[in-house]
């Protein structure tokens, strides 16, 4: 209870940035690294989201070159980097800036459904073993995702939670001091958070969601909305690779945490709509992910649930589908209605 | 000075772990990575590091096998990685835990001294820019000694002081939560910090090194000793490299900071002992590391500083050098006298 306490002051205490957060982004696991395939990147798609992260945030202010701030070695190309003092083009974020949360998709699973992490006990020799390995994956994961970022010239930082201090009890947040996160924000830096393995007061450990981190910053931070890139094209009806999956295209929740589908109209309205993504996220699914979504929405704060590297993704972050959602958007936006 | 006051609390609210300190350990930039090569580990001699510190801590307790930590990936090995779930032999830490600081060696500094970030001047794109790729730099070569120390069944967790909000001002330390690290330690896990960029209140931002993070964690947290590992055999009265040089045996550490060669009893007392190690510490060199270690000496924490992966780290690891230093031990003891 103690401890319940001090977490209190903490959330309490949380400062926000002088600079205004205008959105969070989940780089969803399934959509950044290959899922079938242990601890790969998809290289590709992960270049596409930071160029769009780059172009929203540049608004209209550049077409010119874009210089990168990941000056380490690469494999298979020339040991000594060439760096360009022109940085006059890197993004000055007039608009607000942003906060990256990732999951862990390929990396960090194995590791941990191994090891039975998320249900803790760390006098456990094989669940203690299973924490390190877990933290090492999802920080190399962490690590290769500010590098692409910072290529992209987003000053990117990235922030472990659990070295940030991040702790749980039952597995909800109890300590999550976000004071660095904002300063990183102020000096005009980008944090890049992650699903991690945390310690928790009651259980020793456990492993920490992106998505839950993610509600709780919109929480504390309240930015302008927030937007989910996943591997599908948002939430459907049944699962999306059905013939007759249907899209929510938008979701409204009320006060107490319900929600109900806004459009389509759905012929049956009484038929249990049964939600699913292709989601290889072992840490909740999409149970969690609505409920923590509709969460962030009853703040008030619209999220955005879109494919990554789409047309509609890169929509989404410039903050176009904000208040009226264009007919040809394809995604899921999820409102608060009173 | 409000955010003196504020670090001061800080720093007086420090926790100390339930389970003690043995030591702190600085892993020297120029012992485990090759420092001519850009951005290359030392695997040879951070294997032996890893392995010494295991020996270290199981004093006496097993001849066993060590299962590693580290289930990720690693080049030109199989994928999918075997876990053997008898993990019985690991290290128990029944004599104390310890603490991992590194270096930079060939990491970081091409990054910090191209831009300057230990100049500060965030508002110079250059700047900025340096700062990412810094921390990209030198966090790559944390998570691979992380990898490293895991390897050995040692439970290390990577702890980056800028993301832990480690801030100075003026280039001293002003904030430095340490209740993460002794967190960590009361889990049983093993601290790895880092020489990292940080914010800096006057400045904007600067580098922080591994040996300043040493001098303010022992002052807080009080271990049996420290020992800086590094790639000559210690504190020599002139560079190592030269036909003459002698090897400083003890050095003692007086209350007002100045310090005497105890050991040996060198011909001409009178003449200037020119203090060099073949460090490519850039942060500071010998001049700083004598600084710290006197600094520490001072708290009554005996230093020593000995060439990595030779039988005498071993020894001062496992605490045999401490009150007594034996005739045959090569290396430099650094004492407190009154």
């Amino acid at each position: 209870m103690e401890e319940m306490n001090q977490s209190q002051q903490h959330q309490n205490s949380a400062i926000k940035p002088i600079i205004p957060i205008r959105f969070i982004v989940k780089l969803g696991g399934a959509a950044i690294t290959c899922k079938n395939e242990f601890e790969k990147i998809n290289e590709e798609a992960l270049e596409t989201v930071s160029l769009q992260l780059r172009q929203a945030m540049m608004s209209g202010s550049s077409s010119g070159k874009s210089l990168g701030m990941d000056w380490s070695k690469r494999p298979g190309i020339s040991e000594t980097p060439s760096v360009d003092e022109d940085f006059r083009d890197q993004p000055v974020f007039d608009s607000g800036s942003f906060i990256v949360v990732h999951g862990a998709g390929s990396f960090g699973h194995f590791q941990a459904s191994r090891s039975g992490v998320h249900k803790g006990g760390l006098d456990q020799p094989l669940v203690k073993a299973g924490f390190v390995a877990t933290r090492i994956s999802v920080t190399s994961l962490n690590l290769e995702i500010v590098r692409a970022l910072a290529r992209e010239c987003i000053p990117s930082v990235g922030m472990s939670p659990f070295s940030c201090g991040w702790s749980t009890r039952e597995r909800n947040i109890v300590s999550a001091d976000l004071s660095m996160v904002t300063k990183a924000i102020d000096s005009g830096f980008i944090p890049v958070l992650h699903g991690d393995a945390v310690l928790d007061a009651s259980l020793d450990c456990t492993i920490l969601s992106g998505d839950v981190i993610i509600r709780h910053i919109a929480e504390q931070l309240k930015p302008e909305f927030v937007v989910f890139l996943t591997d599908v094209s948002g939430v459907y009806d049944s699962p999306p690779t059905e013939p007759n999956a249907v899209l929510l295209k938008e979701i409204a929740v009320r006060e107490d945490g319900s929600w109900f589908v806004v459009k389509p109209k759905l012929e049956d309205m009484n038929r249990q709509v049964q939600i699913t993504v292709a989601s290889h996220d072992t840490t909740g699914g999409m149970v969690t992910k609505i409920s923590e979504a509709a969460s962030i929405a009853k703040l008030g704060i619209d999220v955005y649930i879109v494919r990554a590297g789409t047309n509609d993704s890169l929509r989404a972050l410039s903050g176009e589908i904000r208040g009226n959602t264009p007919e040809d958007w394809l995604g899921t936006v999820i409102r608060f209605v009173k």
